[in-house]
């Protein structure tokens, strides 16, 4: 990892659009653009938005070293006047965003920018990598924490993760999504997510027994003890190894917090067979530890087959979201502002009517039934909408205008916050901690059924007849074409 | 991106084992590690090794700074002995390795690392980082590159990388594998792979007609043309329109290098209507280029199916290689000096016949029939071993060692070479373009039927008598464990 800046961390059609905006006087036009996605990963119920602290950072360091825009001049399509205007180019515009930590549903603006067009269009790439990236962990991690039930699951991924990027923040995503910890040095360095770890099998392979090998670590760390137990053979040789130094060395200690880590053969079999040989040495006390190619699914399997694991170490498969490694966020204009500073609505039609975008500068209202305090739909409204907790609101869903329910008892809460106002963050970004806390109550407030693995619930995510009627107008322009 | 060095990305496990072996006397031991892999991405047959740059930056700069010092300190597990001999800490071992850009196989060490315990142990992480997540974009670009038959293929997936260096160091290894260039400007900045791009959908929204939105394109670049023609309806006014701006614009100023982009519907479809339409208007030599959801097995059916393609633009399913999104490289112990610096050979047992590793310090040769230049087989040594090429040579299956087949007539190269000497960097780092070059032309002497997407011809890995006497003396020790 370099000092370099992010800022030519853009695809490089940015670069010629804003050029392109710079000769054509389009430069100054405020734009909102939105960022949201289309399709929950792994077919769930809903997502977790992670990755916007990264955005915030990268907003704030937003420029162009003089290195950089001799590299754009040696492309030589590049006018003189805008590398000239790019030596000044930082961010002045407003973002609006939905905190991280906050489940999330398809179509719903997760983060909304208002902007000059060119700062709107140079920002896309870094900002969609970062949500994508860490909403994807982030997702994928309280999937697996879901599955454990209450179970320990530490995030050990770092050495198949795509990128250094992809091992520091996505321990940091795992985190929030509810992971316990890390293996990953650095993002506990850097981030605070709690970090730790013991031995590999090349610890055991160091010594001439693992018996030996065993004992010197318990001598070493007598505090910080799991043994890998799988290095020659789990029940023939690891567990009782274990088993007797856990003994010699531990007990008389009066250490009782100690584990075994079984990282390879059948768990379900294995975890079973190694309780009852350390409940049967009197060593209830010992917790298992399961690793290897572990995911929801295996986990879910393992649970309902009794496995008796007290805590899953899970690696490639939450660190890349394997099953579904790609969080499919897009960043679609939705107005622009003319002279006098009127909104113009925009929408991006499509021959796929999944594709056609909800027009115009947004606000997000997520209503909760007051008595269970669970989150029952959220509703788009045009940005000068607001709703009224004190009366009924009937709400309806836009694939399926005739399907409408009336809210009764709610309380209800908009969604984005102020991020950036003219260029400067307003946002008093909390800590890690805080998130990590914050998604997990706001989990607790989505029905079970939201959060079945299978089929889940859909979640409804309605449009204000205002906005709906907005979008049928533009629409209709298009009929010719869709 | 901060200035924070890599040192700190490693698993907590190593710090833990680090210190056990500087208290335990075993520090200067010198230890030999293998980094391999077991199965090929997408059941292909072979990966593309890469990542091997940023292993060697890494190398040079791996040292503990006083705050990372003090972080470790903060946790209470380390000995303030260990801790200020970090302070010190740098490589003085040696590495070998696979020059990037070469067709690896499953077993083979692509990189050996032979070093004191605490080094080779903490540079497990990065190390694999580096080369599984590299090579796991290169082996999956040239996938595509292959059933684009010629074509063009560009990388456009930064937006939807896991992290920045997913999207960064993505691209570069997409161009090892044989794309063309790619969308991300800050990896021709740093790598020199050419980035290009002209137009997002937001540039036509922009404007009141998507005429208007292509005239003012092609005045503002009339030679680098690729007018994105789906915003409204590709075939009633994308294409359409392009064709007047062709004519109206470029056609009189005598340029005839432009193109148009299909980025949704169906692209077999599409790309042969508009083909037609840019034909019957006169413009054969208007290229196509298609993106949207596009990989190897895409691809392979558009070509198939005859589609008027000239460059195919490949996101996620390339920059997340999302159909095989890891690429599995351990790295394992395989021998250890003795106090007379005696290697001593190490084997890692497993009830998973297929995770037991191949011992010792080991060489890679590669046969080549003299005849044809292709490759023939691979074969591992013992390090002291030397292949005469003079004479035929027998070599046989280590899963069937019944099966041995005869090499005459050959030519035979050691795939490793010395990267690193007394933790000095001894390795003349070709430039990108030699990288590229190479693998390309190494990936023409394999035979057709080691390329094939499915079921693919098992190219023969095999290891040297000597070696398999070896494996089998140190598993005869484990018999009653396996």
């Amino acid at each position: 990892m370099t000092e370099k800046n992010m800022t030519m961390l853009c695809d490089f059609y940015e670069l010629t659009m804003a050029n392109g905006y710079f000769k054509n006087g389009f430069y100054k036009r405020i734009t909102y653009f939105d960022v949201f996605y289309r399709s929950v990963p792994d077919n769930g119920g809903f997502a977790i938005v992670a990755g916007l602290e990264q955005v915030i950072d990268y907003i704030k360091n937003l420029h162009f070293s003089s290195e950089d825009i001799d590299y754009l001049r040696s492309k030589n399509i590049f006018d003189e006047e805008f590398l000239d205007y790019l030596k000044d180019f930082h961010f002045t515009g407003d973002i609006y965003a939905i905190p991280e930590g906050t489940p999330v549903f398809p179509n719903e603006p997760i983060l909304t920018v208002k902007a000059p067009a060119i700062e709107a269009q140079l920002i896309e790439t870094f900002v969609l990598l970062s949500i994508n990236h860490q909403s994807l962990i982030a997702t994928k991690a309280n999937r697996i924490v879901r599955a454990s039930q209450g179970r320990t699951v530490l995030e050990f991924g770092s050495r198949r993760a795509q990128g250094a990027d992809g091992a520091i923040l996505g321990a940091r995503a795992a985190y929030i999504g509810g992971c316990a910890g890390t293996a990953c040095t650095i993002t506990d360095e850097l981030y605070g997510v709690p970090a730790g770890g013991t031995m590999a099998h090349s610890w055991i392979q160091m010594f001439d027994t693992e018996y030996d090998a065993f004992k010197t670590y318990c001598e070493t760390y007598p505090e910080n003890v799991t043994l890998l137990v799988d290095t020659y053979n789990t029940l023939k040789s690891g567990v009782p190894n274990a088993i007797k130094v856990f003994k010699e060395i531990l007990l008389p200690k009066g250490i009782t917090n100690f584990a075994i880590r079984l990282d390879s053969g059948d768990i379900s079999y294995l975890s079973k067979k190694a309780r009852k040989m350390l409940d049967d040495a009197g060593l209830q006390c010992c917790k298992i530890v399961a690793s290897n190619a572990l995911d929801e699914y295996l986990i879910r399997d393992l649970m309902m087959q009794d496995a008796k694991v007290d805590t899953f170490g899970v690696g490639e498969r939450l660190i890349t979201s394997k099953s579904t490694p790609v969080f499919g966020g897009v960043y679609k204009l939705v107005a622009v502002e003319d002279n006098e500073g009127n909104i113009i609505p925009k929408i991006k039609v499509s021959e796929n009517t999944a594709k056609i975008t909800n027009p115009h500068f947004k606000k997000v209202y997520r209503y909760y039934d007051k008595e269970s305090g669970k989150a029952l739909a959220d509703e788009l409204c045009i940005y000068d909408e607001v709703v009224n907790d004190k009366e009924p609101r009937i709400i309806f869903d836009q694939q399926a205008t005739w399907k409408t329910k009336e809210l009764t008892n709610f309380t209800v809460r908009e969604l984005q916050v102020p991020i950036f106002k003219d260029g400067k963050c307003v946002y008093d970004m909390p800590t890690l901690e805080e998130i990590k806390d914050y998604c997990a109550k706001e989990i607790d407030l989505l029905w079970d059924e939201v959060k079945r693995f299978e089929n889940p619930h859909k979640y409804y995510v309605d449009l204000s007849e205002k906005l709906w009627n907005t979008k049928k107008d533009l629409l209709s322009r298009f009929k010719n074409f869709i």
